[in-house]
């Protein structure tokens, strides 16, 4: 049995989404038990008769951690919080990982706090899939560190490869190091340093990938530093609204243009479904003693419980000891001690 | 009357866009005269009789600088390069301006190495224009420089917005920093001091934007190191080529989406029309003591033109001087010497 522990009050919908999203999980895997933690009679109201034979549970979580909590502030001030309650059933074993929507930069200081990293891990990051035109492409770090030196992004590169293999990408995923084009940068210490650990280790690695490589390229994993790969990842996000408002303006410009658009819209509902984020919902906190999967705020019930799905298959894959096992493996050790 | 340097070789398309780019610009323009610098022979084919009553001379440069060659390459061992020729135009005062569509690193390093730069700027930056829903966003720095302290970006705040203001936008341009969201990385000490500057300065300084601001808000001119702007930049382009990929698949996936493709092609070449980046190529190397101007390389002669006229508007604006008296003034040169 695996037994998940969920923030129910985390994300812009909280129970909204956790709710229903747990209930879909469970009637979708039979060996799958879900604690919903938070404020039980809210929970309670949604959940119905719903109990799934047994198979949901209820903790009570007196406080929330707002999006505007600092991380410091959550965790100090903020100790009966469902996400803490809930990372904190994790930490006792009676949960295997642990979902939340809520504020990031919380979620990552509790389970670091709490959990702690594996031996080895200097600091843990935030990986996540990115659509593209055929599949997706992994990145890490999306934020959790900056100024990562070169054998912090040497170690993304060792965890997001395991992560891909866990979630049934390829065994030997192709790694790149997120670098820019023009010449005089390729110079930059650290990633020419984390270059050649990578070179030097049994990743797949493949050499330096321009931005336009995760949308386009080939490349199972991208590896950055955590500042530039949450601005990769919000200007990305930006483009796509822009250009998404841009269709939308243009479609009801005229009375021609709406016509038009009434006969694109199964096309462009298509458009939409692919982009989906709900379909790639599910960044995973890498490096945790522990699973811990973190799903987009503004996500409803759906994008949840793909995220909640995203735990289950790293509790399913062990992706914890995969961590632990490659990070103990003579090549990466050898690197990461010289 | 305005002189203009043109390295005719550089780009995809070299001579087939800046010759009638060229040729364009002179016949719109009664006071612009332009030098094209490059092949003589492969010049004047293309020129044919359209030496629009002496408005366009050809100057001879017997090299090319390659995409390829680094900078430094470029700088010491391809002195005849019809880019270092055009720039050399600008030193020796026979050209008011120069526009490329070669190398940016190259151009980059070749220009400040012949111009030098105005005296109290440590570091020329590249700043242009990004599409937005309604209008544009100005962004430096896009990769000249890594690693930038506060004080070289208070200075990109400086020059940008006096770019700006040249170009035709507002006088006093709001600007703002960009930064990731989440809360442990507000801290960066680099961007912290950066803001400081900011905010004690004349600048109509907007505090820390995200990258989604560049593409959906209101801020005129967003600030960031060159390694951090040319990674949001080129994800952008990256997102922006996935998206416009998927709906061409998506419309021509089955025979009633073609059909529907039919009737939406009007709409779509609308959008495309908003998005095309032929409107607003020209980024500009600002900082240096004379005017540059960067085309994208695999732009036509519809936006090498546009290049062209970006260049003619900081001469007709006297932008480099504009920009040497912003930094005389006295509460910058507080701020910097503080």
């Amino acid at each position: 049995m695996i037994n998940l522990s969920v923030d129910a009050m985390g994300g812009d919908h909280g129970l909204e989404a956790t709710v229903p999203a747990s209930i879909e999980v469970v009637e979708r895997n039979p060996d799958v038990k879900v604690i919903l933690v938070g404020d039980p009679q809210g929970i309670r109201a949604r959940l119905g008769q719903k109990e799934v034979s047994g198979r949901i549970e209820v903790q009570s979580a007196s406080e929330v951690v707002d999006m505007e909590d600092s991380p410091a502030y959550a965790l100090r001030k903020k100790k009966d919080s469902s996400m803490r309650v809930a990372i904190n059933l994790v930490k006792a074993g009676a949960a295997n990982a642990c979902v939340s929507a809520g504020n990031t930069g919380a979620l990552m200081a509790t389970a670091r706090f709490v959990l702690k990293t594996i031996p080895g891990i200097e600091r843990p990051a935030i990986c996540a899939a990115l659509p593209k035109l055929n599949g997706f492409t992994y990145m890490l770090d999306l934020g959790a560190n900056i100024d990562s030196p070169p054998e912090i992004l040497f170690q993304f590169g060792l965890m997001g490869s395991r992560l891909i293999s866990c979630l049934g990408g390829p065994a030997d995923p192709t790694v790149g190091l997120l670098n820019i084009g023009v010449e005089e940068m390729k110079g930059n210490e650290t990633i020419k340093a984390a270059a050649e650990m990578f070179r030097q280790s049994d990743l797949n690695y493949r050499g330096y990938v321009e931005p336009d490589e995760i949308y386009l390229g080939d490349t199972d994993l991208v590896v950055c530093d955590g500042f530039v790969g949450n601005i990769a990842l919000k200007a990305s996000e930006g483009v796509a609204q822009m250009i998404m408002g841009t269709l939308k303006e243009e479609f009801t410009s005229s009375l021609s243009s709406k016509m038009c658009g009434l006969f694109a819209r199964p096309v462009l509902n298509s458009v939409k479904a692919r982009l989906d984020h709900r379909r790639y919902n599910g960044a995973s906190l890498l490096g945790l003693r522990g699973t811990v999967v973190k799903s987009h705020g503004g996500t409803d019930h759906v994008g949840f419980r793909h995220a909640i799905e995203v735990a289950i298959e790293e509790v399913r894959k062990n992706l914890v000891s995969e961590i632990e096992n490659s990070l103990t493996s003579v090549p990466v050790q050898d690197t990461l001690r010289s």
